[in-house]
């Protein structure tokens, strides 16, 4: 049945059905004007919010409506887990062409609430509408944390900076559906890549863990790429970053990728976006604690990849020789 | 200069210089992974999202940025006055195609805060992407409430219900707008109505006041039209209405622009949506002192123009012989 039969009121209705319920917090969800919650006292608010539009963040050739929710809805919990915080409610707009199958609007649901349901987030609200082109998402995640937030504004001359997880896999992912022909390599590689780019994990105990944590100072996700989030840091900061690229943790499948598709896996890893890794800087005599730590709690390795230091705003890579490479910019929109 | 020459990062700062600034309960704004708030001990909070996308929900011909943005605004203040709140905290994703001149940004968030300011509402994070076709808003707005805020799904058996403001402005400016023509009437009456139409003024005070009121059950803003809206409380609330159409209060601007162009005036204010007024129902006893009491606080004149009682939900609109009516159903995404 297509989405113009069904209207936008049992649409509503619908999504109500599937996604709504009671949960703790949520004294009135979707349905009325705003939803009506209850903060946990004390706490502070954290709130983000990300706009998703077919073929500017995904192409409908390679995500399906089960993937375009998953990521709508990781890349906001991604920003969550960057401050350190619990991602606790969620607002989903949507809008699509008219001709839309409701099933296709089911399989958006499923997919934003199975990336969301592991870290009982509830879709509290929302809005819905038809759309002139493609499809329109924005998901805006409410969450909360009782100790400090993390900024980008923390890192400290002399800070280490250390990565969560691998590198690189979003972009080579990217690049293997972007290909057009199916690179020559074992598919359990290639179901790895496409996977990083399409539903990304966000990695929400790992920051919920950093953010317990006094030495770890800065923090932010990996959503553009290593050298324009960590030139975020750097500026907020008002430091100087230096990478060490041999240091860098690039994934296996991104460098079995890059070798067959004729591509730099460091400039994947440096530069290629959307991994939501998060980076952090931390207090060098607490880097090994930490690292040993979120192993141990988390099961994801930690890897320093760098140092902080007074001078100039920037991020400086330095390959093997010790010189300063560049290694470029990542994605940004309006790019002149 | 063209957006794609400043770029992201540039446009971000920019936007971030024009309406950042240091704002109670705001601990960090734009310019990190998420906003960190501080909520009102005790207090509800509040959440509302909306689209607003280029050719569905507005005209570039007639609605210039800052209409956008005020609008943008306005439509998210009025659902946190819906419910009896004060709007506080507010994300702003804007995507725009490419070419878009950067002062045209400027104007959409001038309209935007001009809309937000009078309220004390702080833009404290957003997002900003290109657009495929033209431009897309999300605005999320967050609020709060120490009282109880008024549901929907609270009217009960032998309320009245009552409007504040004028009916019909906004589709009567809707008529004008896309009349391709301009209708023999007075300046000051095609202002008032364009105006009700692209830039709705939200009944923030006369909400949070109506918010204090224990006889007020249950509320609503009229975004979708009368009909559709009472519709709502009608089924939230498991209770029939029932609406006296002589009484409703049609703006006397609507009803000029009406008889010039051949339309009928209580149908642009039973049926047409956008005019951002707030309906809501009453205890009987209490409606009077709740109508003076509000003018009096407020200047805005409240209407009686029905009540509810027990039976099947749905709204009946009665004319001057007694007779029920249809009037139709107001505007809706996914019309089949």
């Amino acid at each position: 049945m297509r989405v113009q039969r069904l209207g936008e009121r049992g649409l509503i209705q619908r999504i109500r059905r599937r996604v709504g319920g009671v949960t703790p917090g949520v004294s009135a969800g979707i349905g009325d004007d705003a939803a009506v919650l209850q903060p946990t006292p004390g706490a502070w608010l954290l709130a983000t919010t990300d706009l998703v539009i077919e073929d500017v963040h995904f192409r409908r050739r390679s995500a399906g409506p089960a993937d375009i929710g998953w990521k709508a809805m990781a890349v906001n919990l991604s920003d969550i887990a960057a401050m350190g915080g619990a991602p606790r409610f969620a607002l989903v707009a949507l809008a699509c062409p008219e001709e839309t199958e409701v099933e296709e609007i089911d399989l958006f649901y499923e997919g934003l609430t199975a990336a969301a349901a592991p870290h009982g987030v509830a879709v509290v609200g929302g809005d819905t509408a038809a759309s002139p082109g493609g499809w329109i998402v924005n998901v805006t995640l409410l969450g909360e944390m009782t100790g400090a937030p993390r900024l980008r504004s923390g890192a400290r001359p002399g800070d280490v900076i250390a990565v969560v997880g691998t590198l690189g896999r979003s972009a080579a992912g990217l690049a293997v559906l972007e290909a057009g022909r199916r690179p020559n390599l074992p598919a359990d590689v290639l179901d790895d890549v496409a996977q990083a780019h399409l539903r990304p994990v966000a990695r929400v105990a790992e920051g919920k863990w950093l953010g317990t944590r006094d030495g770890v100072h800065a923090m932010i996700d990996l959503s553009d790429g290593l050298a324009t989030d960590l030139g975020h840091i750097a500026t907020e900061s008002g430091v100087a970053a230096r990478v060490d690229l041999t240091c860098l943790p690039v994934a296996a499948s991104a460098r079995a990728v890059a070798e067959v598709l004729g591509l730099d896996p460091l400039e994947l890893a440096a530069r290629g976006g959307e991994d939501y890794e998060l980076l952090f800087t931390a207090q060098r005599s607490a880097a090994e604690a930490i690292a040993t730590g979120l192993r141990s709690a988390t099961g994801v390795p930690v890897t320093l990849i760098g140092e902080i230091s007074a001078g100039n705003p920037g991020v400086d890579f330095i390959d093997a020789a010790g010189r300063a490479v560049d290694v470029g910019q990542g994605y940004e929109h309006f790019h002149g």
